[in-house]
């Protein structure tokens, strides 16, 4: 429970003291307490409260008190924080950073599960929706709410120019500043090491940007990143990386691993903020030696979570997919596991069957504000004169607000005539799309039939527009 | 109710052969009913019956049951029409068009009523926000509604080129094509002969366009605008008429009202829908007795409701003011009156005290979009840097969802990144602002103290900026 009289409240954060990892090895139940999930939960409760009432954050308490549960039928891990009150967000009240794998997938390498956050549990596989700017475009949080999401992504370069780090942190934090009142996961600006390549230099140390809007020159290291993103206050954030095109020379490849991994070391050490989860990424482009070299490092730095950079951006879907079958499984399986900016629906539900649990993409609301709706059939070009008549709507049986409400023909005319409304209604349907496929993934693991619906996909998916495939792009 | 065996459901609406007046003077209860209000209604059934049951709309069995009741406190006069199936319409079901005044204010003008139509009613005063081609930029019906929509206002030329009105018409009309289960009213075009000046020749029979899109020639006359108007399907339509820019000569005014009478008979006889509200609209610039003579014939070809067109296009405000007061009074007291563009809150309230009932205006949307929103103390300009740090909603207590859920640092930030979402919120904020007002309004006159809220927005309104003034220009 937040203590109001807390005098911490309000002040900016203390370096926290403890040296204790997130994740401990083995079950310590406290006295009189039973080794069951509901008891955990308590167990942490107790752990935070020894930190709260004791202010020095012991880290032997909080060891004995944080405990790694492994039940018959699903494995739980406890990634729990000592409580340290931040400035300016919600007060972080006691719950903590959970995976809970529920089911694995006996066909496929898919997992069922969730991971808790301060503000609230993401189901997995989850799809994040873009908010570059602390904004989903033209899509209000109600909106978004109401179309299933349940997690965002905003991005760290961007809102460190504007309004810049400061400014949101005055706000409140990210949640409070855009008024999402869930999980917000911050990339680390790493990915516009490969997005703005022609507006940056790069140096063993960090990345040094020419500003996109006004040439102002601005310095990203692993210890800014991290500060910025401590700033942003989003649940999930991310070590700093360096992505790099495909195909790459294996020179690159090696450089952009020995630095992620550098940085990856970095960004963990300048991590500041208990109630953010710090994610690893994972590097090395195709090669798996490099990308097992790469993920052992990491897992010796230790993170609650570990993605995979640099992919979908530039080899073929299908030599995505091979690597993914091949290397998703090796893995930490009591961790999420996240696949940046990917994908297509085929893209991610081949990802799932590979085991991955966490996408974002563009897709979703830069198509629709493009006029370019999903359906499971095939994707509609929404300006196209065959829709001039339409009373259908974009798809039939889609619960959103758009197909609940509004004919095929009507859109068209909104986006003939450049009415903002056009973009608003299929970004709204295009999100919902998205979140109801995941939905149809997790209730398909559940039932151990997700291999069906991959078939039932690929049977039905054309050849890949290549203007769509290019799913990393910016916002 | 409807009949959906009858035959003559999705054909064109037959010219209706009946001359009677839609108001009748004197209550002529049909045979062992009483005369009370909801007998009334029962009456209008019968009426209706008595048309659909003899198919010959005899006019005299319409007079004979339509009928005109005034209760002690109030008029109530039912302007009702026969029943006539209308193509691709929700089938109009018998309900009237009735004004129904409730009490006129002691101390001014300002008359409290409700003007029934099939979509439903509408409390007056009323503020119609502005959808010009079918869309209220950037905000869905749910959201409108949210804010306190009641009645919309969208754009016969606009809409006539964009999709085109046979286009609207397939989709079911106005109504279904954008999804709003509400009243809408469609301008006539009459005021794109002001507003698009450059662009049209007029004559004595019509107005010919050439398209601001793509140069192509429109010709626009009554028959046309009618035609153009039965088919979107509006609760509410409007006569064709010339709206001149002021100051303006003697001779132009005499010749814009000429043609404005001449146009409005003509309107009336291609009329073909009676679920249609057809409203008569006066022109005659500040000029009395010009004005008067309009509203004269007007009234003898008889409309069920009475607009004044070509006002806030050029005057001063206070200009505007001196006539209001003067000729409003003169106007009708059964029928419903519209000022037409007009305008900031304290036009409005000045307005309706001098006896106007409704409003439309581009300026919540619009100043929406450019980053300036209304509060009872100022219109606070969203890019100014005052604004940055600050935690506060628009504006306190207001219960629309923008100020329940993003402060004015928010709303800043997303204007100066160009995100759509800063638009979108604001315009919600500005209509719940203006729908809000009326409401103030409502009540104000309910309690008799309209003059106390003229007084304090007297007090608190700044010298008009000019900018803002001219409320009537395009969406």
């Amino acid at each position: 429970m937040p203590d109001n009289n807390n005098p911490e409240i309000g002040k900016r954060p203390r370096r926290c003291v403890t040296t204790a990892r997130w994740l401990l090895p083995t079950p310590i139940p406290l006295p009189g307490q039973r080794d069951d999930k509901n008891d955990s939960a308590k167990q942490c409760h107790g752990a935070l409260q020894i930190g709260r009432r004791s202010r020095d954050l012991n880290p032997n308490a909080i060891r004995t008190a944080f405990t790694r549960m492994v039940h018959p039928h699903r494995a739980s891990v406890a990634i729990a924080v000592p409580y340290l009150p931040s400035p300016h967000v919600p007060l972080y009240d006691g719950r903590v950073f959970n995976y809970d794998l529920r089911t694995s997938d006996t066909q496929t390498s898919a997992r069922l599960g969730t991971f808790s956050t301060p503000h609230g549990p993401i189901d997995l596989p989850a799809f994040m929706t873009i908010g570059t700017r602390g904004a989903v475009r033209g899509v209000t949080p109600a909106q978004l709410r109401e179309a299933g999401c349940q997690v965002l992504l905003a991005n760290t370069y961007h809102l460190a120019l504007r309004p810049g780090a400061d400014i949101v942190q005055h706000h409140g934090g990210l949640p409070r500043f855009m008024s999402w009142n869930g999980p917000i996961l911050t990339d680390s600006g790493g990915y516009q090491v490969f997005s703005l390549a022609d507006l940056r230099e790069i140096d063993d140390a960090g990345v040094t940007f020419r500003s996109h809007l006004d040439g102002q020159i601005i310095r990203l290291d692993p210890q800014r990143s991290i500060e910025i993103q401590n700033a942003l206050g989003a649940d999930i954030i991310m070590a700093f990386d360096q992505c790099v095109r495909l195909p790459a020379t294996p020179d690159d490849l090696e450089s952009s691993v020995a630095r992620t991994i550098r940085w990856a070391d970095a960004s963990k050490r300048a991590h500041r903020r208990d109630d953010q989860a710090l994610f690893g990424i994972v590097q090395g482009g195709l090669d798996f030696n490099l990308r097992a070299r790469c993920l052992q490092a990491l897992r010796d730095i230790d993170f609650p979570g570990y993605a995979l950079g640099g992919l979908a951006v530039g080899e073929s879907p299908d030599q995505m997919y091979d690597f993914l079958r091949q290397f998703t499984p090796t893995m930490p399986h009591d961790r999420p596991r996240y696949l940046m900016g990917v994908g297509r629906p085929i893209d991610i539900l081949r990802a799932v069957a590979s085991g991955i649990d966490l996408f974002d993409c563009v897709l979703p609301t830069r198509n629709g504000r493009n006029a370019s709706a999903f359906t499971d059939a095939r994707t509609l070009k929404l300006r196209n004169e065959q829709f001039k008549l339409s009373h259908d709507p974009l798809e039939a049986g889609c619960p959103c607000y758009t197909c609940q409400n509004f004919p095929r023909g009507y859109l068209r005319h909104l986006f003939l005539v450049g009415e903002m409304l056009g973009p608003i209604l299929v970004s709204i349907h295009n999100i919902a799309y998205y979140q109801r496929l995941m939905s149809r993934i997790r209730s398909a693991i559940a039932a151990g039939r997700l291999a069906d619906l991959l078939r039932e996909f690929e049977e039905k998916t054309p050849s890949p527009d290549p203007e769509e495939s290019q799913c990393s792009s910016p916002d």
